[in-house]
């Protein structure tokens, strides 16, 4: 037989050239992620990182190691960002949604894979979503020490991609943060979000985006943004902050339980850091914060009522700390150094498991 | 306004209970692939892992640890495994995938986690996928730390659904295999791949199944086995026959380099596992072994050249080991022990990057 007569893989859709060139345009997004930490060269089998805490490349001597790994994807999230032609944040955002879930535990990330699914591995968009990773990365403090793209044109649709991201982080066995000492009068302190973060696009996508508006709207109660600015605003991360908090009270265990407020919401998330057994719960104050006004957008077009709201979206709050009474105060001023809104979200309580109101 | 006439996230087309069905039955899969290392409760948010080495949970103590890490899909294979209605094999692809990467530098597999990504949670079908998984984690010695599915109906098709997976292990510093004591006289070992393993599947397909066969069909090449039987054989897990010979000469490197054998074939993988300025390649015993049917069928029906088909698919080699030449006896008995199909590949030779033929 022929060379010409016969089918190659590229007649079957997958690219390798394509690869290759994308590979080149995303080093350089990965190896400003790379801490000393990081080992073996680009482009290798597998990522290599060392736990070398000997040589004090980690700050603080671990005696109890433990690791902690986190997995998520953005969901439909990404559904806006092809829409809307902007992929160089969702990249946050799925790094995000992994280390804000590893924080609540107490643990410092390590490094973070990608995994991208995509109809087709177009070099220039590739970049711009693993430029979006990187950013992510650096803001929570990884490396990101590998990733895979696949190319499945029968599996996603014309410019439809998806993502899963990874996270390996560590702890100290005795610093692990369970919700174990948590106890009536200690203080619950909101962490404010960057609008919707990565949760509940199924539905605002549907009432916002199937008919009523367009991505390049700007109604009124969006105050100047347009719909798709909003929707795509990246999740906050809140790695930084936090750690500098755990890692400033040696003395005591101040900060109790730390919640990530992703799908499910405040009534759905926060309940999940009291241990059952402990028959606690938060009393949260309804007017302590204002809801940011997508969320009202949201209500008011769909109509969706207040308490599928409340379980669905974060309406405002990304991350929740319960902590010590006495060292409220100082921790909310640190949080502000770090340029984070918060406020007293409410206190613990006898009750649960679900959340109370006043 | 009144709840009825309100929009809901189930409307959205993302079904919560569903999700908490599927939760309920997966557990027993997952719980069943931990070890006394895994530590907290199944469904947390953070998978955690103790890396105590002080209390002998490690069969040996490591003095400069380094974690390696993976990730990878299975491609197109899920497409077969979607219109086969067979979904409980899938997850072992997955598993393979990134834990015969991790292997090929000498780590030894810790924990794996998945991601599902998928037109609707069907609690009976993700519990067919994850039983996949927890199989593979099983057959690789790895705990599923953890794993998130996302019921996304905008993103996949009826019926479809994208898998990744990210694994990570342990390694010895000094004890890293990288190819960088290869020298003339070494001798490459394959061992046997099951079938396609998880790559080549967009040809595959295309070749196979559009047009030319049902996957009920039973060519007269398969010898009894139906298209879908042989294409969805599950990708072997070289885990413990490689521990198993790493672990036993400890006197001397007799392992060289390792080679998963994936897109891109022999000729595109075991090129990479040698370090370019050894200037070495492996000179190739063309008739060492007989090339599996399925391989045979792919290229005929196509037809698909013979050069192509090299640079696609494994050809019925899963994993290539460059080992000393006065161990690589004892090392293929070894492997047969460990029911491993294997034989001389080839000799280490001056040369390359390209493999030469014999």
């Amino acid at each position: 037989m022929s060379a010409k007569s016969s089918i190659t893989y590229k007649d079957a859709g997958v690219d390798i050239d394509a690869g290759d060139e994308m590979v080149h345009l995303i080093r350089s997004h990965v190896q400003r992620t790379y801490t000393p930490r990081v080992m073996g060269q680009y482009g290798g089998f597998a990522g290599m990182f060392r736990l070398d805490f000997n040589e004090q490349l980690f700050k603080k001597n671990y005696t109890e190691p433990v690791l902690v790994s986190c997995t998520d994807g953005v969901g439909t999230k990404v559904k806006v960002a092809i829409d809307a032609r902007k992929l160089d944040t969702i990249g946050i955002d799925l790094v995000a949604m992994s280390v804000n879930d590893m924080i609540c535990c107490g643990a410092e990330p390590l490094f973070f894979l990608d995994y991208i699914g995509a109809n087709k591995l177009d070099p220039a968009r590739m970049e711009q979503i693993v430029k979006g990773v990187a950013d992510g990365c650096q803001l929570g403090g990884c490396a990101l020490l590998g990733g895979e793209t696949a190319e499945m044109p029968d599996l996603y649709a014309k410019n439809d991609f998806d993502l899963a991201g990874f996270a390996v982080g560590i702890v100290e066995r005795r610093k692990v943060i369970d919700g174990s000492n948590i106890e009536t009068g200690d203080v619950a302190i909101a962490l404010a979000s960057d609008g919707l973060h990565s949760n509940g696009f199924g539905l605002a996508r549907r009432v916002l985006l199937k008919g009523k508006y367009k991505l390049t709207d700007r109604p009124a109660e969006l105050n100047g943004a347009s719909v798709a600015q909003e929707l795509l605003r990246p999740t906050r991360i809140y790695v930084k902050p936090v750690l500098d908090i755990l890692g400033k009270y040696k003395v005591k265990r101040v900060v109790k339980a730390i919640t990530h407020i992703t799908g499910g919401g405040l009534v759905g998330n926060l309940p999940r850091s009291i241990p059952p057994e402990k028959k606690l719960t938060v009393r949260i104050k309804r007017n302590s914060w204002q809801i940011p006004p997508i969320f009202g957008l949201i209500a008011k077009t769909g109509p969706v009522d207040e308490i599928e709201m409340m379980r669905v979206f974060n309406m405002g709050i990304g991350l929740v700390m319960i902590v010590a009474p006495t060292f409220a105060n100082s921790i909310m001023s640190q949080l502000r150094r770090h340029s984070e809104r918060c406020w007293v979200l409410g206190k613990v309580r006898k009750g649960g498991p679900d959340l109370q109101w006043s």
